[in-house]
């Protein structure tokens, strides 16, 4: 049967390495030491192997594990089992790269829209696209149905909640999306413009499954969804239903234990991320230029036969960077500006530029 | 309203930390600068306030921070996102410590049967519980219900899967839990004993809770869940059936974000757990002292109103470190130890003396 090899980085003296790899081996399937796991099928059929040990550049050791697929039973919680589950809290390992085999996308079957789809529902080809938040929590839904208007005029694509909008008592998930639903509608009516608008889902698992028939029913183009927080399985359950894009967002998805690019690049886009949203080099995270270079290509990639996925970088961006960001991603990405639309001014003419500025650089690049 | 503080550990320089901690404070709700949050309600009713700053010793500072409580909805996923969402994708910040409001257990109402209930179920009153696990992977139904009798034969009083047994297609969820609780069924009419069965519950949350409800059937009496695998909002669910009592295991719980004691002794306790796992210290992980007891302190504790869990000290302790555990915890624990009765010679034997060793420390603790 097909394998996983799952790659890890290890800080270890070079005279304890291969009895970490062994132990790490272990660890993530039978929890037993090797000459404990006595049945002969067991030892065949379920304990993988270490492929490599090799050092790295920046000191420890980079080690390669092929697990057997079977092991993580095809399903998106024990693969994570079996990629990092006791593993992750071991302090000297970290999860930076995953090989998936053919077989593991009979079920991972990645995003059921990916970016062309949502191309179309926007009527936006060879620009990139693009985002913006409804914010601050604490506004009524008449307040952020307002400024969802606001964005929706200026023309920006799409138009999501803020991931810190919950079911509030102060502005309750349902009559948040039917006004904001209806506001994006009526400014498309008025422009002529196809933007839209994608609603936090967040809550319990039961909750967040009747939130998504919600948004449908309200006829949302898109959801939210921050799958650290509500389960990554849950991710992967609302995705088989397509019945919306599902746009993923990072929160709560830590630091420094599994590769930002591997997690919300690979594993985000495996269970059904139609886009991801990250934080973007030089904003208020800290990502290299480098993951997030790796996180565009794994999104955009179509290999093993997924849809392309959307890149969303953001996180604190500012829309004086537009040039130099869409420069750096090119046009098969969708930038999200959040909080600076709102700082000042006439937010409808932030809007505007931002609009305007995306497509000029877009042009520019296409030339 | 009432408020939640937290406490980050957050590393900067005495030049940066006011303005750091500002950022952080309105990072995890309103995710705007505070000159950009005009609206006069939301600055009143959902910008939270830096309480304190302090200089740690060990480096760095530590962040107080007053969110209110109505930011989190008071729902667990959103809790988790106000708590450490955004921030936990920065380096920088840790979380170390939650006050919460008496308010929030109103919402929050911890473990529905708790260690006492679970002594009840097990007749087993002043000493410390005993616990093992169903392994490896890759056994059969009738292979791992047959060690299940063994363990129930020799006295363990909580028998568990293994954390990585899934709905694998080699060891059916269904069959494995009708087989084993079976088996310790029948160890108990032999032996006069109340052993309880713990299947591990993992995949899609619609899976899980078709399995919660099959293992209710089947007559277990317990069951295992990792809430970061499934999702710590499904535990919280899953609790307010109170049907059986909940075993929380920290698998894919990360490692040096949120301090463990909080996220395994108090958040999981919060949301439901009536046990809790954690790797001891001196084991295949790396806790310290500090860390385990802190563990035991909050999971024992019956502040706020909630019922005391059982702390669950686990991770390749062996048979041979009962005295100096039970010394470290007292009676008030359940020590699980799993690989280490299957090494060698007879499991039942082994199990025994596990048995025998804990009541004979346990006997001598209390006297």
């Amino acid at each position: 049967m097909s394998a996983v090899v799952f790659h890890y980085h290890v800080a270890a003296d070079a005279g304890d390495i291969d009895a970490r790899a062994e132990t790490l081996l272990l660890e993530q399937t039978v929890e037993l030491p090797r000459a404990a796991a006595t049945n002969a099928w067991v030892r065949q059929n379920i304990i993988g192997e270490v492929l490599s040990i090799e050092p790295h550049d920046d000191g420890g050791f980079l080690v390669a594990i092929a697990q057997p697929l079977r092991t993580t039973a095809l399903a998106p919680a024990q693969f994570l089992n079996v990629a990092f589950g006791n593993s992750s809290l071991q302090p000297d390992v970290k999860l930076v790269e995953i090989e998936p085999p053919a077989a593991l996308f009979e079920t991972f079957k990645g995003p059921r829209f990916g970016a062309d789809a949502l191309r179309q529902k926007l009527g936006a080809q060879n620009r990139a696209l693009t985002a913006t938040a409804l914010k601050p929590m604490g506004l009524p839904p008449d307040g952020l149905a307002a400024l969802a208007h606001d964005f929706a005029v200026a023309g920006i694509d799409i138009i999501k909640d803020d991931h810190g909008l919950a079911d509030h008592d102060f502005c309750r998930f349902e009559q948040r999306v039917e006004l904001c639903q209806r506001a994006v509608e009526r400014a498309n009516a008025e422009t002529g413009g196809r933007s839209i608008y994608a609603p936090n889902l967040i809550g319990s698992p039961s909750s967040v499954v009747r939130q998504f028939a919600f948004a449908r029913e309200a006829g949302a183009g898109a959801v939210l969804l921050a799958p650290m927080l509500v389960g990554p399985a849950l991710l992967h359950e609302l995705a088989s239903d397509a019945a919306l894009p599902i746009i993923a967002h990072p929160a709560f998805g830590g630091w420094d234990w599994i590769a930002p690019d591997v997690l919300f690049g690979a594993i985000f886009k495996w269970f059904g991320a139609d886009a991801s949203i990250y934080p973007h080099l030089g904003g208020r995270f800290s990502y290299s230029r480098e993951t997030c270079a790796s996180l565009a290509r794994r999104l955009t990639s179509s290999a093993h036969g997924l849809k392309p996925a959307l890149p969303v970088p953001a996180g604190g961006i500012r829309t004086n960077r537009v040039r130099e960001i869409l420069s750096f991603y090119g046009s098969d990405t969708m930038l999200l500006v959040g909080g600076s639309l709102l700082e000042t001014g006439d937010v409808v003419q932030r809007a505007k530029d931002f609009v305007a500025e995306v497509a000029s650089v877009s042009r520019e690049l296409a030339s």
